[in-house]
């Protein structure tokens, strides 16, 4: 295993624990959701009221740091929260943005995210495409002829 | 095998052939889909504009005159379709609805159905329950432990 994979397997573990524990906020959930082309966030959650969040899961110092994308994510939800582990160095972490510390079993959210409403017709056209894309990976499971 | 699976089964297998066709008209689609409680249709597919189809798979005659429901599940769509298979008597059908020609493997769009187009809440409502049903069903296929 090199120190790609090292690092997508930490990031997806996180990501499961994280996808757990929102379902027990009543947030459905989706990991490596595309809003756009060339975007692409750890976590997509969609509450029982439409509310959008995302989240992004770093396994480490380095991981956040390689990341110059993330303020681009803030365009694309509710909310925003980080996902770490608890050996996370929390003071990197902008203190405007959701906290969750999260393993691979579970997670807590630590501090909400601070609410940016959507406008309506993004909020429409991001709900609408994570439907599709959810439904077509729901398809290929259950019918893997297509 | 009761009659009853026996009868199941065969819509399931209409439904399969029905979805794998909606792909190709770049349709994503569900089974089963419940827009309200005490409601369940046999496909729902959303189309890349948002346009909401319902479709009812019938096994045969005896499948569709006992079917009192149907009616009921246009206010839930754009368009409705019976999908039915080529032995079916056709003239059963209402000729203000949709026809698809199914089977197991695959399907063809016989006759749209006529556009009734859904309430901008209505559609933003049925889109969201559709968004969050399929991906908690993706989320326990991926993680059974949920």
């Amino acid at each position: 295993m090199n120190n790609l994979s090292l690092k997508l397997q930490a990031g997806q573990l996180l990501a499961r624990g994280v996808c757990r524990h929102l379902l027990t906020h009543n947030f459905t959930s989706l990991e490596e959701f595309t809003p756009e082309r060339g975007t692409r966030v750890d976590v997509m959650a969609i509450g029982p009221k439409g509310e959008i969040w995302v989240i992004e899961c770093k396994s480490g110092r380095e991981d956040f740091r390689s990341d110059h994308k993330w303020r681009g994510y803030l365009e694309w939800c509710d909310r925003f929260f980080w996902a770490v582990d608890d050996m996370f160095p929390l003071e990197l972490l902008p203190e405007d943005t959701g906290l969750i510390i999260a393993d691979s079993y579970g997670a807590e959210v630590v501090r909400m995210g601070p609410e940016a409403k959507l406008a309506g017709a993004r909020r429409k056209k991001i709900t609408l495409k994570f439907a599709r894309d959810v439904a077509l990976l729901h398809h290929r499971m259950r019918d893997p002829l297509i």
